[in-house]
Parts: C-alpha cells; structure tokens; sequence
C-alpha cells in the first residue's frame, strides 16, 4: 500500500485502495446503473484538478430513475464504447474520457466494450458524466469482484468526474471536499435522512452540448473570476444552513438555500474573463416564471447547473400544482 | 467653518461649503443642464448612505446633449416641481427627493418652482438622477450667484444622488472615493483626457421604472451578498487598468475591461438573498448579440446599470457598422 505521500495521481488512488485486489476480470459481462445527481450547494472549482478534489463540499440530491446504465463486457478485439445506441468515434470525448478512465484499471491485453444508455440528456448541464462514471465503477466492482467498501467506490468514481462520487448513492448525499493531498477524505456519503416528498423536475431548454465543459469553466472561474475568492464561504455557509434545514425538512428553507447557492454560483462565473454565461435568455424567463409562480402562493424553487437548463426542486404534494404553471416540467419521480 | 469630525449631515456639507457665501437668491429665474454620464468602472455600494460616499472609486463618461434641463424660480406661492410637463404630486418620490435636497439650501420661507425635463428615460437605469441634481447645482449656483469651484459643485451634486457628482463633467471623468468621513475628498473631476471617438449607444428594452431603486439595491448588496466582499479589489483592479488602456487610447481594452466590470456588479447583485435581478430575457439577448458582433469582428462592447437596458460602447468611426447590427440603437453624439 503506498503511503499517503506517494499517491498524486489517478493511478496511485487506484493502486492504493486495490491493493489487495485482483487485477484480473472474473466476470466477462455485467450490468450496472447510477443515478443522476443534482447539487443543491453546488461543487465549483478544484484544489486539484488531477484527483478531482474540490475546494468547498457539495450536497446534491439523486434522480431517481433518471441516470446511466452500463453493461461492460470484456475480451473483444478492440475497445468500443456505444452511447445511446451509436457506437462512438475514436476522437469522441465522451470514448476517450470513458477509455482513460478503465485504462486505470486495465493490467492486461483485454479489451473493453461499454454499453452506456443515459436516461437523461447527455453533457446539457444534466449530470450525465455523474451517473456514467458511477455506473462504470459499479460495472468494474462487480467485474473483477472487488466487494469494495462504499467510500471506495466513491472515490473511484470521482476520479472520473467530480460529482460521480455523489452518484455512487440514492437521495440526498454529502460530498467531503477532505483536505489531504491524496484526497482519500475527499469522498461522498448519504445524509442518512430520508425526504421522500423532495422531487426535482428539468425544464430542459436545450439539448445542445454546452458551449464550454465544465472542467474549463472551473479553471476559468478559479484562475480569473474575482468573486470566486468568496465562494468557499459562500458554500459553507450554504451547507451548514441547509442540512438544519433538511434536518427540520423546512422544504422553503432548503428551496432558498439552493436557489441564492446557484445563482451565486453563475454569478462567480459571470465574473470570469472572458465571462462564461450558461444562461439563454429562456433560461432567465424561467427563472422569473418560477419567481412569479412563488409569489402566487406555489412553493417551487430552482436550481442551476453548468448549461442553460433548469431543474425546479418542489415537493410532492405540490407536483400537480407546479405541473399547471410548467406543463413542459420533465419529472423524476420513481 | 466647521471642523471635519463635526460634518456629518447633508446639511452640515451644505453650510461648510457656503459658509462665506449668500444664502438669499440673486437672481429670480435660472436654467442650467448636465448631461447624464455611464459608468465605465461601476459605483456600487456606499461607505456612507447620509453623505453618498462611495466604497470604491468609478469612472464614466458623460452622454453629451443627453441628460437633464432644469428651470428653477423662487417666489412662487407653493413649491412645485413639473417633470417632462407634468406637475409631480405631493408624494411623488422624485418631487420629495427634489424638494428635500433643496430644503438643504433654503433659508427663507421662498418657495422653489422647478421645470426638469430630461432627454433621457426616467428611472430606468439611464441615471436621469445624476444629470437632474448637477443641473440642480448649477442652477442653484446661479440662483444664488455663489461661484463655487468645480469640486465644490461636485461635492453637492454628490448629496443629490452619489453619480450626479460625475455629471457636473463632461467628457471622461473619475470620482474618487475618498477616505474622510465628511466627504470632502469624495468628488469627481475630469481625467483630463479627450477622447471625442469613444461613443455610447442605447438600447432601450423597457421604459418602465426599476422594481428596486439603485438606493435600495445597494443596500440590500452590501448587507447579504457573499460576494460583495470581493467588489473593491475588483473595481481597483478595473479603475487602474481602464486609466491605461484610455491613455494608450486602447478602445477594445477600455471595452472589455468595461464589459467585465458590468458583468462583476450585476453577479454581486443576483447573489444577494432575496436576489436582485434587473436583466429581462431580452438584455441576455443583447448581451450575446454583443458577442456575436464582435466574433464576427466588430469592435463593440456592452455595459449595464441598475436596469434592463443595455448601452454599447463604440467609436465613432465604427457607429455605421453598429447601427446595421443594432437599428434600435439611440446613439448619443452631440
């Protein structure tokens, strides 16, 4: 096993916690799936971008139905990875961030073959990479028998992507952004509490890849947003005050907590130079309909990722309702 | 004279100003005008909301032959002030604010008789209110026949509304913060530079009065946005590289450092709690218009205030090309 000091990169991590391992596939297929996770604290920006770790902690909760499956199966001729039903070039981003991934893993001549169906609109700001990379790591565990430990697998999955640790479990999860260097304190973890009520619906406004990725959005707003030296506050005042509020489930308390940390989120962004603005002007009229429709009595919130969608957080009770002012609301209900 | 620990009022400013000057009008019946300035290098937030002293330094430029006319005469019966040729009544908010700056003057029981009319559209961000209260000053110096200096006439306008101090100036002009508590070194003065090429457009996208007063808005900034703790290293930032790129004359660099500096004050306003949101869908249409243009190679930039609406920044020789892209476009060159 190495020592904390010695693991700087993806590879370490994983020789790390598969040490006592096996590195050879027992199974030849498996299936796997993940949920989609929507951050009501959002996680902006890296204190290293090599492992993923993230300055601030985030809290998202999961959507259900709504994700990635993935069977994995190996021994083919060449690697392939199909999403959606089509099979992907080989300069397709999505193949070579999937192919980087399980070349950690891979220590012989086998191929992989990755089936990968997303339920949810893939990289239009919908947590698509989340659910992949949860799913992958599932699909890994189980194929070379591994039995590791959660925190494992969220570690693993965040090596894919950053908030794919949080996929790794159902409803509301907390990640710990940790402050070691070798990010094994940087993991995700259910709250523990149960809301079954929490429902977020997508008001998606595009389906269009998003005009810049997320991982250089971050770089951007890190290096040259001159806001972004409040957003660590910023979130941890937003964390604290929302896990009272998920404690006492004050649903109105939760909702403004995650719409001031979103807004605030895109402001830092904003501010970048040269600004990055994920907004269309139908995400902003959007906005201003589910500020009209609370101020009608509806207790209805949103929340904003990296692209122009919006999520809508209610509670289930209220669904109908928040059904009659966004008839176009995609729900996640189970 | 007082002594500066004793100025802390409106009214204290105005008699150590005019301590050795009348205080019963000269003349009957005057006018004056002042143009209505946008800032470049934006004042949001005060140090102090009694005397208007700004946070943070700001730099603007004045709009030519757009701004405010005022006819002011004492003698009348009753006070009345006629905005744009309608009679204000009593409570209307901008007669109470006319009337109450000035009661800071009127020592006799003479009534004032105030005709404004402003070229430009009122209260909705296109800052009516600084052009009003220097056009306000400047009548009053007639009326009064006191003669006062330019930093004097600034240092009033500033108790008027803080940005009217920055429309005693034409051209390119810079208000300093300050540091004192009485304000004496918070005024604005030309930066001596000219720079006739550098025009300002308007888009007008709504006529209609702001939802929340820049006065409030400020307020609710300072007070309960996270990210207004990072707005005077920005504006310093700004302030200190616009200075350079107006010397060199740098227009694309006096653009975007302009356009950054807008983005940065509207992001500190939208993570206030509650949020202020003064952008409609169609200034986030503008705005990527703007950034169409200028990929397309057109030297045009954008700034906003406390409003929807949108001004361009251009030079001269390029307002052909800019009208073809934007015909709503109401240019202000004299």
């Amino acid at each position: 096993m190495n020592k904390p000091e010695d693991i700087k990169t993806k590879r370490d991590v994983v020789d790390h916690l598969l040490s006592h391992r096996s590195r050879h596939p027992v199974r030849e297929n498996v299936n796997a799936s993940a949920p989609a996770n929507i951050a009501l604290c959002k996680y902006w920006g890296k204190r290293n971008t090599e492992l993923n770790l993230p300055v601030t902690d985030s809290l998202s909760l999961a959507l259900g139905h709504l994700g990635s499956n993935i069977s994995l199966s190996m021994g083919h001729k060449n690697d392939s990875v199909v999403l959606n039903d089509r099979e992907l070039k080989p300069t397709d981003p999505f193949r070579v961030r999937t192919l980087d991934f399980l070349n950690l893993f891979r220590e012989n001549q086998d191929e992989f073959h990755v089936v990968a169906q997303n339920t949810i609109p893939t990289a239009a700001g919908f947590a698509s990479s989340a659910s992949g990379f949860a799913a992958l790591v599932f699909a890994l565990d189980q194929l070379y028998q591994w039995d590791l430990d959660q925190r494992s697998l969220s570690i693993l999955a965040r090596l894919g992507s950053g908030s794919a640790c949080r996929s790794v479990f159902e409803g509301l999860v907390i990640w710990h952004a940790g402050t070691s260097d070798d990010g094994m304190d940087s993991y995700a973890e259910p709250l523990g509490q149960q809301w079954p009520e929490l429902r977020i619906g997508l008001i998606i406004l595009s389906e269009e890849q998003k005009y810049i990725g997320s991982r250089a959005a971050m770089l951007r707003t890190v290096e040259t947003s001159p806001l972004y030296q409040a957003w660590p506050d910023t979130v941890e005042r937003d964390i604290n005050e929302i896990q009272d509020a998920i404690a006492d489930t004050n649903f109105s308390k939760v909702g403004r907590i995650a719409e001031r940390n979103a807004l605030t989120m895109h402001a830092t962004m904003m501010a970048s130079d040269p600004p990055i603005m994920y907004w269309l002007p139908d995400s902003l009229r959007t906005i201003k309909r589910v500020w009209n429709a609370r101020d009608e009595g509806l207790d209805v919130f949103f929340t904003m990722d990296a692209g122009p969608n919006v999520k809508l957080l209610y509670e289930a009770h209220e669904q109908k309702h928040v059904l009659e002012y966004f008839p176009e609301l995609v729900t996640t209900d189970g």
